[in-house]
């Protein structure tokens, strides 16, 4: 073990979720007998992850060691940072520490999952400092698509390390302040032991621009609309967002309407919270719409990535109860397509166009990561012995790698690693000692981890070629058949126009069991395989599919 | 009908497929007793399409017809074009007309189906004029990303119809001339009725940049990596990038090993052909690469799109029999991600880089399809009297009818229709009569339509949560329980880990065959549906989840 080797004076730094993948960020920092957990996110099923709703990381490690966790810390309010919480708390249930708004989206959660009276949680202030165990954790302010971001900055013994969570240098941010680049300035000239940097944008050259360029280009894209209605869509927690298509629609006396349930909630958080200040009389009810000309109003709505049920998609497929696509209408997609939507939105826009809307899709958008110049300026502050790149695919912390060879960084002392590996860290050194246990708990319906990879692979398997099953009841002992066989199938042909098929089957499950009988064979594992090979092989050589097939056998005394 | 209307001076033009869609392009052009089709495509199922390997046009319309169909015509040999080709002829067998190669690939499809010997092919030449029915069709050379495209002006007696397949303007292409625009300008000098022009970067500024450009960037990157082993993934019907590939290698000394069933296929018949030139001693077998030192080699793969089962995904995940990527190989993606395909790009790229591979992804591919002042071009040399926008979704169509405006065609005289409308047009006016079958074959495996919508509803359903079959015996009469009830699952849940559900669900089933015994229900279709719905009810209410439900019911004789 490491401890032992140094004396006990190295910090540990766990990846536990989130690194070389999107989402389910969670990182745990160990020194001595304290655990610090930075962020706790969801990630979203991948398409092979079928029927699976979201995705937390395995906390098995914590669990383990759950004596030594003093809490979480929370660097901001999205999915991917706070969504496996009210999951995780369940099971281990310590302190949460985060900003203002931060925490009332977690609040929210907790409520839903009726665990908020038993969680105890701690707002804290971008600037201050908190004590848990070993560690000091301080949270600086930093810019990003939703507001109350912090980077840490985590002291142990052996030293501090800077996390940034996800960031962006924003020098003129629409709400609140800039960045606190001095504290990572005099955070740097202290001396810093490791950098953990946002690598979203890595592979992108320059700086990302300010959101305040937004809140421009949707003025201009208002005058120049402005005889038609419209709709604006964008992420739900982007606050910020949200404030300036309210600002722009003021600006030109139009009403807005808030539509989807996430950013409902969202901006009424903000709204109560203080982060978000709408001019009196410009929000409306959906109800009321009706009672201003086209021309004078604003649909705020979610579903820019195409996702299925949001707002969007149903105003688009006329679905939705109370609104629908008119011709002439502008609709606005104040965001990208994230990785793997491209095509539900390209499906969207379609549709849209489809209606008669006239669909904008450019420069209403701006990324809330850091791209390659800010990382420069990250790292030419904060001036770390040791950089450890996170947030992002492998591809994203090699690029960031690059970067900090290029400033200067040996390369020994780059760390590009990976889930479970344990850093074992100090001013003399980093290694990757052991590797813990990770990895990804399935939630479907109430069910959490109750589908594994074997039931996914059922379920893949379902879905290629659908199932087949051959039903029969036995004579126990003589095998003699005594209802069946009957053939039962499910997604894998339209049975009304394959009676030839299905009769076929049946044959060959009565010669399988001719076969049974012949050689006397009574053992079930031996009698199902053998219906199986037969239906398997029968099917493969006709059709070139591979159903599932399942041989069903009941047996009844004489 | 619009022929009575007019004295039958009309021209149909009917979208089988292809249009507002990605894929599966065939459009019959039918005037009196004559009906020529031009190209004949698949398209690649959509992710709900589960289980499904291809997807084909219906063509009832045709076979409704078919006494009068003449013939296919083909643009060019890209699967979206000729792919449904073998399936189509089982049933339609009339006579094919395409240039050398694309024949050649048509060939090459009709061998694998065993229908060779019983199609007509002919080979037409660029410039060359058929005759076919009531129409004439002549073939004029084009650019794409495959060699020997032409567009077709499809003469009847009403006016000529210029439809220019897959198309870009490439002034420097690499194999044969560049597009025969002085026969665009002549035709359109004599009066083009209507033009369908392709449409898909009609959203994209500019000019698409000559194939040779790509080849420059080859070369520069060869130069570049001239220490390491470069692997090249590109589309395997791309022979001229494959020859400017071959010809880097040549240039810098490095033997040539070109990997993945679709490409060697084609490579093969170009180079028969004569549509690729390799200078001697420079291709090798893969088996002889060890023989020569990394620095010197170059491997030419399919799987640019992060496919499966292709080469390179095989090579990165190392389950590739021969090849497998060692730290420092050079890989370059020649290709841009089709939409739908990012996501699986970026895992192979990441897979790549973990495997300490460089990966180079930029500026090393060109468009095959027309830019805007591309498409301005033809539409100024074309001056059709109707535009028909073809070959995109519907934003690319869309799109492009804005260029037509913009060049001043009336707005009533631009077409944006979609699949399966009969557009009747003659000098006079243009008008959609009305509308004719269409839709999508599945074909899975052998079967060639057997999967419909119903199955692939089960699919889906199957794969969201699984199944679940309660099965039992009963006895004839008094539904007395001889065997059973039995829980059996598949992709619902760890039934390992799931005893009480089980147990709790078949005392579901028990109570609901009580209910049925008291009530004295003998109606199969009734008993079913009872112990249905308290299954169901019962899944949801405990886990959130529908499963499919099957109760399976064996009757026996007392």
């Amino acid at each position: 073990m490491a401890k032992k080797k140094n004396g006990g004076k190295v910090l540990k730094i766990i990846p536990l979720g989130g690194l070389g993948q999107i989402g389910m960020n969670i990182t745990a920092f160990e020194y001595g007998n304290s655990i610090v957990v930075v962020d706790c996110g969801l990630a979203f099923p991948e398409d092979d992850m079928l029927g699976i709703d979201l995705v937390i990381p395995d906390i098995t490690y914590l669990m383990d060691n759950a004596d030594k966790v003093e809490g979480f810390v929370i660097t901001h309010g999205h999915e991917d940072h706070i969504g496996a919480l009210p999951y995780v708390l369940k099971q281990l249930n310590v302190p949460v520490y985060a900003t203002k708004l931060t925490t009332a989206l977690i609040e929210g959660k907790l409520k839903e999952h009726g665990i908020s009276e038993i969680v105890s949680k701690r707002v804290v202030s971008a600037g201050e400092t908190i004590t848990l165990g070993a560690f000091k954790v301080e949270f600086i302010r930093t810019n990003h698509s939703i507001a109350d971001a912090c980077a840490l900055a985590i002291t142990s013994p052996v030293g501090t390390v800077v996390h940034t969570g996800d960031f962006k240098v924003d020098y003129t941010p629409v709400f609140g302040d800039a960045i606190d680049l001095q504290r990572f300035a005099e955070l740097g000239r202290k001396g810093v032991l490791a950098l953990m940097c946002d690598s979203t944008n890595a592979e992108r050259p320059g700086f990302t621009n300010s959101e305040k360029t937004v809140g421009k280009t949707i003025d201009a894209l208002f005058s120049e609309h402005e005889d038609s209605r419209i709709i604006v869509s964008t992420f739900a927690s982007n606050v910020d967002r949200v404030q300036q298509i309210i600002n722009a629609a003021y600006r030109h006396n139009r009403k807005v309407v808030v539509e989807g349930r996430s950013m409902v909630n969202i901006i009424q958080t903000a709204t109560e919270l203080g982060y978000i200040d709408v001019h009196e009389n410009t929000l409306i009810d959906i109800e009321d719409l009706k009672n201003y000309p086209d021309r004078k109003t604003v649909i705020i709505t979610t579903g820019s990535q195409g996702e299925t049920m949001a707002a969007l998609n149903r105003i688009a497929n006329s679905t939705h109860k109370l609104l629908q696509i008119k011709p002439g209408d502008t609709v606005i997609f104040s965001s990208n397509p994230i990785p793997g939507n491209e095509k539900a939105v390209a499906r969207l826009i379609n549709e849209l166009s489809m209606k008669g809307a006239d669909v904008v899709f450019q420069d209403a958008h701006v990324s809330g990561h850091a791209c390659q110049e800010e990382i420069k300026l990250i790292y030419t502050l904060v001036k770390p012995q040791y950089a450890i790149p996170v947030h992002g695919e492998y591809k994203h912390l090699k690029a960031q790698a690059a970067i900090a060879r290029e400033l200067g960084i040996a390369k020994e002392n780059i760390i590009l690693t990976s889930v479970g590996k344990v850093i074992a860290i100090n001013k003399k050194g980093v290694r990757i000692t052991e590797e813990v246990q990770t990895g990804a708990v399935f939630v479907d319906g109430l069910g959490v981890g109750d589908v594994g990879n074997v039931v996914i692979r059922d379920r893949q398997a379902l879905a290629e070629d659908g199932i087949l099953m051959a039903v029969m009841t036995l004579e126990r002992g003589t095998n003699t058949v005594v209802a069946g066989p009957d053939i039962v199938t499910r997604g894998f042909i339209y049975v009304k126009e394959s009676d030839d098929i299905m009769e076929e089957a049946r044959d060959v499950v009565l010669t399988a069991i001719d076969k049974i009988q012949v050689r006397n064979i009574t053992d079930w594992g031996k009698m199902k395989s053998i219906i199986k090979d037969a239906l398997s092989s029968y099917v493969w050589k006709k059709m070139k599919r591979r159903p599932m097939i399942m041989p069903i056998i009941m047996e009844i005394d004489n």
